[in-house]
């Protein structure tokens, strides 16, 4: 794909783009796109790396874990109570208390019982444990008022994980369950992958960096900082590469410096025609280059996604909140795929009901963006700014949207929506 | 409270705890725990401090920000396309093209129009913006195929935040969508609270550091690795003090040492009678003391809560699963509250439809795991082990939790609940 330049006399600086004011050609649906995307990337197993369980929290296990022990290890009272032997009290009851003598031994006898606290391990012999609440002490023996039978509030050798068991699969990500159980079992090391590094940088002649001085027209860069941090949410780790200016040279070097990560996102400069280089550089670094170009959705038509050197490029159009949607449709899955995730980890979701009308275009997924909140009936959906699709503030007023399909011309009031959310429900 | 010790001749040691071999004598309900706890805790506005907007992500913001400009600062074009006067073309339409004049000049004079592409100011004059697919190019002119209306397809100034209007309110999380607002607005730095940080320690002779050589009945110590990390996950810093004893200074060190800290956990314990001394421990610090201890909850019950210096301090049981749950019911809304947040930010939820009917018991609040898996027909939710409440393997084979109120027995098959996720959902 080669740009062709005409020079009309007359019509100065604006001829040169005159053989490019076509738009889009043609869209691919969003289906259409992941699917393209992801066949003509390659998933390698990510590197591993060995960590301390307690560093490992959040990161996706690269090993199976076997359980190297039973746990528990022994039989345990799970209660506050006696152990006994459940066949001398298996007719108890508040009618005709059974009384046993109290012991230390380590070894339970016959009508013997045997003080215990929770978490203990029984003597040998004992096979049930009495709770404290259904007995009574009287001198130096107890009664015991209901039956018990084997096995009775005793957390059985083995019972929460058997030796040779396995513990925690690869391609988990670590919870604090999880390490609370590979603790339990002893394991004091992990092996783990490491985080996919994404190479990120924002194009455009009108972008300066937050914190310096704005010139006339200039914009703040607010899609970096957006993109690295969504970037961390979903578990990778950014590569900030800064500003390109629109300039074929500038961009290319920054597509080469992220080829280094192990994929690339760019925000800006994906229309077509005009100032808009970044597909055009992209096509220029290698094969099998841009993949799709137009996505039938609404933000982030102007998204491209592309494959060289076997490392995926995600090029967001400018407007923060299009690279905001557009970074969950294919960024989100992609990391993870990338991260060695054994299942795609959605945004929650929750059903609410609209609390209006809303219109959007056949052809096109639209994301759109509402506010949920909690009411005695059950969440309503606010759509937040219907219209005004570029407004970053649309995202900090609303906590979710919800995706209308290519096949409807948009949602009836009280419809039931299913919302990604990405900030907690407001509760009123 | 204090115990008072007999010694029975010829009973050994297990006569040293008879006075207190009666259970806990009354439970709260654990909306009575919340009340009393919450009520007793004062909430100190936490200090704040400066941090560059990159490093504010997860923070809870703890100033206002103001929009110091308009955004945008100038009217912009949201499209590829041509800047008008919508009056020259109010009646424009396929059958009755409008030909304007294209031209580059700073002012748009009348029946002209001027090339633009998305985020390009528009000049003065214009207030419309005719998109690229809905013109003709026909040599230094242009047709325009549809009617515009003022303000059609144009970013205006102010539109998406008015300089003087609040950007972002204090008591927020920040999240990717304010930090890119904040960034657009050109703000470099923001004021944000300073995380809580919470003392942590296990408590329990038989507990033990993973990575150690284990004895014969010894136990890896998991709960403070889970209760770390779930600081963390809810946005505080943990201080790890380590494990103690069974014995009162062992126990009062670490809370002396803990104290330093915005609030405290312990685990294990917290029984009553015999070996477990945290609760006597805490009355001896300090006033109020224990304000709570037996909470009619499953699992969780022998946890208590104590305010000692105007800190508060959770004491949970020893059971990892318990101390788990009983994170979620009383640390997770306090750290929250002592972090400075606006509003409680509760696990994600989701309603599914039970499996099978499981029975719990009247008068307890349990909270059930279950396994939530995507079906065609909606989210099911199988219950994981009704009966091992203790069995840590539990938290990993399951992604969330169901409650079961106190006035009820159980759940029906088929019954719709609530389900808090502490995972993703899986799809089968």
């Amino acid at each position: 794909m080669r740009y062709i330049f005409y020079l009309l006399p007359r019509c100065s600086l604006l001829g040169t783009c005159l053989a490019r004011l076509r738009g889009f050609q043609k869209l691919s649906s969003v289906d259409e796109a992941l699917q393209k995307f992801f066949s003509a990337t390659e998933f390698p197993e990510p590197k591993t790396v060995s960590a301390p369980l307690r560093e490992a929290v959040n990161r996706v296990l690269a090993e199976t874990i076997v359980a190297e022990d039973d746990l528990p290890q022994v039989d345990r009272s799970a209660v506050d109570g006696y152990a006994v032997k459940a066949q001398d009290v298996s007719d108890a009851s508040q009618f005709k208390r059974v009384t046993l003598g109290l012991t230390q031994r380590a070894v339970l006898a016959d009508r013997c019982a045997r003080r215990l606290w929770t978490g203990n391990p029984l003597p040998k012999g004992a096979d049930a444990v009495a709770m404290l609440e259904n007995t009574k002490q009287v001198n130096n023996s107890i009664q015991v008022l209901t039956a018990l039978t084997p096995g009775e509030n005793v957390s059985k050798k083995g019972e929460d994980i058997m030796k040779g068991e396995v513990a925690v699969k690869p391609g988990i990500r670590l919870k604090p369950q999880h390490l609370g159980l590979l603790a339990a079992l002893g394991v004091g090391r992990v092996k783990i992958f490491e985080k996919p590094r994404i190479g990120i940088f924002s194009t455009g002649n009108e972008i300066t960096e937050v914190g310096r001085r704005r010139l006339k027209n200039q914009i703040f860069d607010s899609n970096r900082l957006i993109i690295s941090t969504l970037c961390e949410e979903v578990g990778a780790t950014p590569i900030d590469l800064g500003i390109a200016r629109d300039n074929f040279e500038m961009i290319t070097e920054k597509f080469r410096a992220s080829l280094a990560a192990d994929a690339t996102i760019s925000t800006g400069g994906t229309s077509v025609g005009g100032p808009d280089l970044v597909p055009e550089v992209v096509n220029s670094l290698g094969a099998p280059g841009i993949i799709v170009h137009g996505v039938a959705m609404r933000p982030g038509m102007p998204t491209a996604l592309a494959v060289v050197d076997n490392k995926p490029i995600m090029m967001f159009p400018g407007n923060p909140v299009a690279a905001m949607i557009a970074f969950d449709v294919f960024s989100r899955p992609l990391i993870q795929r990338l991260s060695g995730l054994r299942r795609i980890e959605t945004r929650p979701t929750l059903e609410a009901r609209m609390t209006r009308r809303i219109a959007t275009s056949l052809g096109r997924r639209t994301f759109v963006r509402v506010r949920v909140i909690q009411r005695s009936g059950g969440p309503i959906a606010e759509p937040v700014s219907a219209r005004g699709s570029s407004l970053i503030s649309t995202m900090t007023k609303s906590n979710g949207y919800t995706v209308v399909p290519e096949d409807r011309e948009g949602l009836e009031k009280g419809e039931t929506v299913v919302v990604h959310m990405f900030e907690a429900v407001e509760e009123k």
